[in-house]
């Protein structure tokens, strides 16, 4: 292969597909970058059997062909290539990068030990705005499991109903839910749970300028297509809790206060239980009247917070872990925001009223 | 105590003088920030007995007063304040602040435990444009030994010989030279090695609108004044080496190049030498003619790069460790660069055309 383009093509190719190359863990032939020069473009490819990403960049091609590169050492490289033309060619398996009077050779692999990706061409597919979709991604990925948890709630589970997309994710301590409307001309449903790793790339990817989200999706697989990237992604097996019977549909104190007020509050309450011997830093929300307060004793220190806010139903007294209250507001995309209360012991519920569409469900902690 | 101030200057102080508290291998209560509210300010002090630091920061002073308080709870409630009027109060030895309707109380020490630093206040001194300061140490801390070395090449040779100021630093591969004009009316010499902590500490906390820093010394210690801190440190004992010795005063060939070309040829040979066995990252310079040729050949690829570059003098090759070569180069201020070479074996030396009274020496490596 010989193709020309720009060191920033380049630089867009491997940044895309970075996060699919393969951990340590695998043979180094494996954790490598394929690239494909086709007819005005050069394709990068990488996939560590769990996700895949395809990026194509445009790229005047000489002489098609394939190469299959140390993905590590390449970036690197093209992260310090000068701003210029640079001129990639094949020989044999190793690559020449030719810029100014200057070149750099390296050594490759056999293109053909590069894994095929399973071809999701004719699946079932529908579009959504990508503005949408990051926005969905953002306010859920926050309840999703970090580690040591079931497969299941390492995903967000993504469902389509009729006109209606869904993305919920929970690690039982919280669920977050985002819907949203789509074209679904054919009626087609589907539910499959995607790994956070993919839902956090998706994320990473979309560009504000990208109109529309493509989805396609078979069985085992689903994939996502925006601009210039095509990411595919293995489906997590296994059954994901029943959401629709934890979220309360009633609840009997309603109160409305600022985002930052309450996320300020709370930081600082968390800097002295974090202090403490405890472990879990838990925040306890006295509701009384149309104040809020927050008042946490160690051996420490002490402190107390007191909020305006105002509130519809009945006063109330709950403890929450602070870090869950925290994740959300740090993602709510208004300055104001509801909580929705039934009881010391209930299921609370946190909405914003710049999206009704989405709601945070977080269960409180039993204290003394 | 009592006293009112912004929650911005509560975190000047805090920031300011945070590097001088104590790590964690000492006793509780010296991981401590010292305040004392007097009429208009607020002081804060920290020091781990090497180095300390003193800032005031404006204050309503109500009554006069100190607290000795946990530097890293006290800091991290501070950055949390909500940007307002802070009151800060002390009962017994806790401090209290309040902010709208919130207080936070926390545990403190008796404030005496805290070490006095020795006084200054009648010792020999001379004032220097911050500026010039500032330059002096980025260009020359490079140069310092960073580990397991002996004390002497941890810190800076700071001197004083009638109206010039010298600051030096040396790991034995590569030495850094920076002088300036002082105005030294009283004729007094001085010389001291500073750690290099202290001056990264001055080269932090100096802002381009102090105007001038003022230096003062006994034996033992040196301080410097600028703006509202004070710094002082212990210096370093020992004997600094006869930097004059080394430096040569002709050489064979000169060349001048461009900054960023060697920077980004130099980064990207290192980048397949780091990839390889060996360790120790060199680059081997060619200068034949009008060109400098870098080639690294390791068991994953090989680069060659060519630089045009002017010349006066004998064609010469050379190998440096890589790393020394870019320390300098990511310092130096401005677009041009100059390289004199004595020989393979010889010392080099890199000057700035942007800085006649800054040199960096370093010694070549040999190679078969």
């Amino acid at each position: 292969m010989k193709t020309h383009c720009s060191k920033d093509a380049l630089l867009t190719g491997v940044n895309t597909v970075q996060k699919a190359v393969s951990g340590k863990n695998v043979e180094p032939d494996l954790q490598s970058i394929f690239l494909r020069a086709e007819a005005g473009k050069l394709i990068f490819l990488a996939t560590d059997m769990e996700i895949g990403i395809r990026c194509e960049v445009p790229a005047e091609t000489e002489t098609e062909g394939t190469l299959l590169l140390p993905a590590k050492l390449f970036s690197d490289i093209v992260r310090k290539l000068p701003d210029t033309q640079i001129t990639l060619e094949s020989q044999a398996e190793s690559a020449n990068l030719e810029y100014y009077q200057s070149q750099i050779f390296l050594k490759g692999y056999d293109p053909e030990q590069f894994p095929l990706l399973p071809d999701l061409l004719d699946p079932v597919s529908f579009s959504l705005p990508s503005e949408s979709f990051k926005t969905m991604i953002r306010e859920t990925l926050i309840a999703a499991a970090q580690e040591e948890s079931r497969p299941i709630f390492k995903g967000l589970l993504l469902e389509m109903e009729g006109s209606v997309l869904r993305l919920i994710a929970t690690d039982t301590h919280r669920l977050a839910y985002s819907q949203s409307g789509i074209d679904n001309p054919n009626g087609l449903d589907f539910s499959g749970i995607v790994p956070s790793k993919t839902m956090s790339e998706i994320y990473r990817l979309l560009k504000d300028d990208d109109d529309s989200i493509t989805v396609r999706f078979t069985g085992s697989h689903v994939s996502f297509q925006f601009g210039a990237v095509h990411l595919l992604t293995r489906l997590i097996e296994g059954q994901f809790p029943n959401y629709k019977q934890v979220i309360p549909s009633s609840c009997r104190t309603k109160i409305r206060l600022l985002v930052k007020d309450l996320m300020e509050s709370v930081e600082r309450a968390s800097l002295l239980a974090r202090e403490s011997s405890a472990g879990v830093s838990l925040v306890r929300l006295e509701i009384s009247g149309d104040l809020l307060k927050i008042e946490h004793t160690t051996d420490i220190g002490k402190i107390s917070e007191q909020l305006s806010i105002e509130k519809e139903g009945a006063d109330i007294t709950i403890s929450f872990n602070s870090r869950f209250i925290l994740d959300v507001l740090r993602v709510l995309p208004s300055d104001q925001m509801r909580f929705e209360l039934s009881g010391p012991q209930s299921a609370a519920i946190i909405r914003t009223p710049a999206d009704e569409n989405y709601l945070y469900l977080l269960l409180p902690v039993r204290t003394n």
